[in-house]
């Protein structure tokens, strides 16, 4: 008999269930020529004995390399390795597994070197990030259950198939009313496309508008993820002045004087990352700029739902009487990030280049999750979870910038945001950017995203919003010890 | 007392639901100046006689409305326009409603030509698709079953979050051993990007090979997708004849010699739209005609499960030593193509440029559904659901074949396929292709992208697996009086 324990080496951390490690070392080893066709293979009481296995581990396995037609099973004999294996020709078995040159790619790859990259936070740190909803509060389950009652319904296996590229008729109906209604907008559903959160909405924006180049301006202080979505385009980026009233206009103004625009980029409530309100004054002189230099607003309203003291201000899509305003929203952050669905709203005309690209580049969302929201929607069940979430997020504003304070002292510098996610702090610190984020890191603390302005200004964008009150504590503390 | 019934006029059809029906109604009155702030509004009880509804509708609009402070509610008084109106500024009451200038768009839009469009069949056809599974076979009752739990779980909140672009790291293990073990692929999780079905595996790749222009073969028949993808992108299409072996690797080997070619795209299992399996002869040059001429291989392995006479082929990429096979697959066929997940394997420095891009086309997937579909693969569900299926499948085939056997007899000409969801059919008709299609729908059917193929040869890809016994019958029956 084999050496079978030693064979088949269990991972019994690993992700992959036992009985699948079985299967998976069964045809490695048919596969290498250890195990012939015809080969007895022990019974299943034997090898469950051998592996310290619960015996009905290894019958699924034996099971599953029978479906596979790997083994055969014979009644009152046992276990075969097959006689005709289901492999393509005997080249398959000169065939090295795993072998080396495989790794490195046998044709050019061009290099797109304007791509930052991206990192995941190493578990087990408090996360900090530049301003997340709290997904512990998410209305998941009651989403899940909508899911689930649609495909149990005949009448819902139509969201199973092929569906319109533009997203679910339901949700852009329902999703225009409610964007009327709360935003003022002036929109018809054929105005609106459903896109993959608003990262496949600027996305595809882009990717139409800069097809053959063009300048596109944004804050010196911007979405880093746009600059980098701009460039990687062919686009060129001009950055112009932001201050406490949001962008300057004269120099977006001397910018249109200069250069043909082909878009600007803004988050006019509220800037991204230092949290100030465009001015209505310089709403409306952008709006006037994009009617006489012909160039497209993309507004990426990401957290209009959130503000807390007053009134917000409408949209500039809401006063758009030129057709120059392309409107970005999704449900990322006043849901979760897992759900990702967004939505633009653009002139006709943009909107079917928009979508016959969007065809392309992935042909639809999930209609299912699509439908689900337009009930909760039509439910207000989204409405219901944004008033309770503006509650509990103005509260932790309010202790955030409390705790700020307390452990800073004069060694800090922010204003204590109308609305959002996140403070834009400054502070007082000669720490180089990598020092500090390793402390931090050693301190329990993962800071998202805020390299790109220390080194600058000292300052980073906090979010508060998926902390609670003991989270926020906890980190404002482990930074103020590394800071001050 | 103003006349609420005419003001107010519902859409009982319609998919807004009545109370929103009632709110946008009052924003736009009190928008255009029809209600003032601090005019009274009709008693609840009152209203809902008006508009023959049940009170709890009118309540539940005047609740919103409160919430969105466009209405206050005094006690025992009553509902008022509020003082104080949630608007920009007065010249928002300028701004007229619906403009009509909007519908325009006032900057230029680049022209696409390359790209078709898309249509969607309108309801109550029976739907003749190119080749979809059916999806009331689907286990998503089970896959919502697993997204609940999951989201129910405290440690599945996780997933809610902003995640691996790579996707799941649970799904990208369990999918790694279930694709060694089911198609003989040596990769490891390092070399599988999880994506948006296969369309995005698709666009990522190509989007990147050529950047910088370059030529792609397809066959003289292809995935029309696909040309329609690499002409939007700048890259050349350059075809080669495919015969009952698949691609003509002759062709391919006097292309290579002549240009520089950058990738070829091919579907060895089955070829998209003829059916045929690619030879194995065939596999092995194409392999090493990539190694000599370093162009890249697009597997797309669409159907790869759906074999019902013999073992399939394995995959290209199974016999990949030299690192030039890109392999394409996706859930979309096997479970439904509402579950927009799909997988590329490629190397490791490949993958890594495909997930910075990814990052911007749409950040990430939905970590929930991926992580529900890993338990689904570990626990052995998708396998028994594709074992259910083409079983089910096979006979479907059988039947469609004898029925196209009956109803066409000598008018018809298609080979029964091994595997795959459609049969490849020419027919004997002089019929222009306009006339077959709109008599096609005034009959009841609906035929999906196949008019591409029919003026040319009057052949079509028709798909037999989402039909069942009844419907088959009925849609050969109806293509059989308009042709014969």
């Amino acid at each position: 008999m084999l050496p079978w324990k030693s064979i088949i080496q269990l991972q019994r951390q690993e992700g992959t269930p036992l009985y699948l490690q079985i299967v998976h070392t069964i045809i490695r080893e048919v596969r290498n020529g250890h195990l012939t066709p015809g080969q007895k293979l022990p019974g299943t009481r034997y090898l469950a004995d051998q592996l310290e296995l619960n015996r009905k581990t290894v019958v699924l396995a034996y099971e599953e390399l029978m479906a596979q037609d790997w083994i055969q099973i014979l009644p009152s004999k046992g276990a075969f390795v097959a006689d005709k294996l289901p492999v393509l020709t005997t080249a398959f078995f000169q065939n090295p597994y795993l072998q080396e040159s495989r790794r490195s790619p046998g044709f050019s790859i061009p290099e797109i070197p304007a791509l930052l990259g991206h990192h995941h936070p190493p578990p087990g740190l408090l996360k900090i990030t530049d301003g997340s909803p709290d997904i512990r509060l998410a209305p998941m389950q009651s989403l899940y259950r909508h899911c689930r009652r649609i495909v149990e319904m005949g009448s819902g296996k139509k969201y199973l198939a092929y569906r319109e590229v533009e997203g679910e008729g339901q949700l852009r109906n329902v999703l225009t009313t409610y964007l009327i209604a709360t935003r003022g907008l002036n929109c018809t559903e054929e105005e609106l496309l459903i896109t993959r959160g608003s990262q496949m909405g600027l996305f595809l924006i882009f990717t139409l508008l800069l097809r053959s180049g063009g300048n596109v301006i944004v804050g010196e202080t911007t979405y880093p993820v746009v600059e980098e979505l701009v460039q990687y385009l062919g686009g060129k980026v001009l950055r112009v002045k932001v201050d406490q009233e949001g962008m300057v206009t004269e120099e977006v103004e001397a910018l249109c004087a200069k250069h043909p625009i082909t878009a600007i980029y803004l988050t006019p409530h509220h800037h991204y990352p230092t949290t100030v309100t465009l001015c209505a004054e310089r709403r409306l002189r952008l709006l006037e700029l994009s009617k006489r230099y012909r160039f497209a607003i993309v507004e990426d309203d990401y957290d209009y739902d959130y503000h807390y003291s007053s009134s917000p201000l409408l949209p500039l899509a809401s006063l758009d009487n030129a057709g120059t305003v392309i409107y970005l929203g999704s449900f990322t952050k006043c849901i979760a990030p897992s759900v990702r669905i967004g939505y633009l709203i653009a002139p006709r005309k943009m909107i079917v280049a928009l979508s016959n690209i969007r065809k392309i580049v992935d042909r639809q969302g999930d209609p299912v999750m699509e439908r689900a929201l337009s009930i909760m929607l039509s439910e207000g069940e989204v409405q219901a979870h944004i008033r309770k979430s503006v509650k509990i997020y103005r509260q932790r504003r309010d202790i955030f910038c409390q705790l700020l304070k307390k452990y800073f002292k004069d060694k800090i510098a922010f204003t204590k945001p109308s609305g959002g996610m996140a403070v834009w702090c400054t502070f007082q610190s000669d720490l180089p950017v990598d020092t500090f984020f390793t402390v931090a890191q050693k301190q329990g603390i993962w800071l998202e995203d805020a390299r790109q302005w220390w080194s600058e200004s000292r300052s980073m964008r906090l979010g508060f919003a998926s902390l609670n009150e003991a989270e926020m504590e906890f980190g404002v503390k482990a930074m103020a010890n590394i800071l001050t």
